[in-house]
């Protein structure tokens, strides 16, 4: 098969790797159809994030079931699956507290000596508890939809959830990349009465309103958070979803967020120093983190396949799986904000 | 009058000063009957917490209506009323959300160039919004159960509502002074099924398992966090609340919570460095601060009134108003965790 591999700063190549095969009796491997870089895997290409040379990269794909293991009772060879960006077996504690990102036997993809998703095939550990299956009425959704459930649309999701964003809430979100427009639409979707977008770039401004935002700030830093609580009367959001990560965003959401508001983070924290004196003085709830996206894939599945949630909004370029390397310049340079990988068919 | 004023650090004075009256349509004035020393008085008295020298002291108190203005419509003179520790206008949008600690015309006693409420009698603004009645049947109540509703109470409840302490939930408390052992009560009253209490001194322990805990863990520091994890199946509990404030007691808490679980935080942060990374690694939610004690006590009254909440217990010394200096020497060197005073009838 081929896969997408890390080859130092700047630099990711497309090359041979040995087919993987089922090895524990709940495997399954699947075929992948479509994957996509992620922002985070632009902190290892960008060396960030430390990794090895030839790490695997991607954690973001759906596919086909090619082989199951005997233990696999929930798939069949040929289902077309969506894989959250970690596996994780379902059973234990985190898993059964929804908090599948937590599971200690799990693992994201592509760290764990296997192969990344962004390759031909995946080996697939708790098949039955990683994978969801498409339904019938899900084949003729665009992939670009399914996958946008791998990570980026449960992740956005978690946003809102964890700042208990609800019908009536006022939101702002900060963050106009996918997770951010994702979070847009996840609080839409929730009830939100109003959205605020952060945002400085023109075309990344209208798509954050074709997500379902009401308004735009284009502002950053303490301007941005002066402008959030002009427009709302000097009180602040219910909730802020921080789907950047900086100390800035941070604080920018901080601030903006009125006492007894929460801000709900998914932005990976890089250098973040949190002003734990405001928190107390104003009462701001802190929430978020990694998404257990699995735990969040069958609730958004139904909303992907009606279109209810346009998650195919969230992709601005489609590129064979060949051309990974152009798709990470894409995204280096922010001429595009989410790359879809299409693989060949087998 | 007489009041308690900072004298410099490790001094405090009971002095004479001049007796407040009616200055706004909405005000009313309390004659203390009741008062007492909270361990944010100590920061002030340690010099941990900079103020200027005659700065009035206390913010807790019971007493009945002495003088009402004309717009006063909830309270007559006699009632007897517990004082939250600030006072809140009950209108604006924060008030209105619940969040009367960010009530921007409000302050705490003694922070706005009023008397604090060691005082004899304390000026209150926004009478009928701030002062809470003590009904019919709280007559009999004892004063220190009343008054234990101007601060620790509410805080400790705080906590416990803030890192959302349901039916069934597994808590620890860190913090073995009023405040936690207020919320050691908060979250049985809520149905936690199982309270662990962070508590290394052998009377408190006592007290601590009197309030409803379950089990205590004697250590500190990461042997306590290590304990707690042990104690929990390697799990973390599902709510930690923490009331000390300290570098050491947030990352205690965090570090023994389960991933998705939450900390609630009321011991005021002194030089905290939070650890944003595991915060989001473990999805560990943060959420308290300044409670906002005016919305919680009509709740927890009833309780107190009838002994479900054994507020008395929070209490360990009770002298004459005039030995102020003494309940701070008494507390100040944790002779006693929590001392009223009283004042003589006038």
């Amino acid at each position: 098969m081929r896969a997408v591999v890390f080859t130092g700063i700047g630099h990711v190549s497309v090359t041979d790797a040995p087919d993987p095969v089922v090895r524990d009796d709940g495997d399954a491997v699947v075929e992948v159809e479509v994957a996509c870089v992620c922002g985070s895997d632009l902190w290892t290409y960008r060396g960030l994030t430390e990794r090895a040379r030839h790490a695997p990269m991607g954690h973001e794909f759906v596919g086909r079931v090619s082989a199951v293991g005997p233990a696999v009772t929930a798939l069949r060879v040929g289902d077309r699956v969506i894989a959250p960006f970690r596996y994780s077996c379902g059973s234990c504690v985190h898993c059964r507290n929804g908090m599948t990102s937590a599971c200690a036997a799990g693992s994201t993809w592509g760290y764990d000596g296997g192969f990344g998703g962004q390759a031909g095939r995946v080996r697939v550990p708790f098949a039955d508890a990683t994978l969801v299956k498409v339904p019938v009425g899900g084949e003729s959704t665009p992939l670009s939809a399914l996958l946008a459930l791998s990570d980026v649309l449960p992740t956005g999701h978690h946003a809102a959830v964890s700042a208990g964003v609800k019908v009536g809430s006022v939101v702002a979100v900060i963050g106009d990349g996918a997770v951010g427009v994702s979070a847009i639409m996840a609080a839409r979707r929730l009830g939100a009465a109003r959205i605020i977008a952060l945002s400085s770039h023109e075309d990344r401004q209208r798509r954050c309103l074709q997500a379902g935002a009401d308004e735009i700030v284009g502002e950053r830093g303490e301007v941005a958070t002066q402008s959030v609580l002009t427009a709302t009367g000097g009180v602040g959001v219910d909730a802020f979803l921080e789907c950047v990560g900086t100390e800035q965003s941070f604080r920018t959401a901080i601030g903006a967020t009125r006492p007894g508001g929460s801000v709900g983070f998914v932005g990976i924290p890089h250098g973040v120093d949190l002003p734990v004196d405001e928190l107390f003085r104003r009462n701001i709830r802190l929430a978020g983190g990694m998404a257990p996206a699995r735990a969040y894939i069958e609730e958004l599945l139904p909303d992907v396949i009606s279109g209810r949630l346009d998650a195919g909004l969230l992709f601005d370029a489609d590129l064979p799986f060949e051309d990974a390397v152009e798709a990470y310049r894409l995204m280096d340079t922010r001429e595009r904000t989410k790359v879809m990988l299409t693989l060949p068919p087998s």
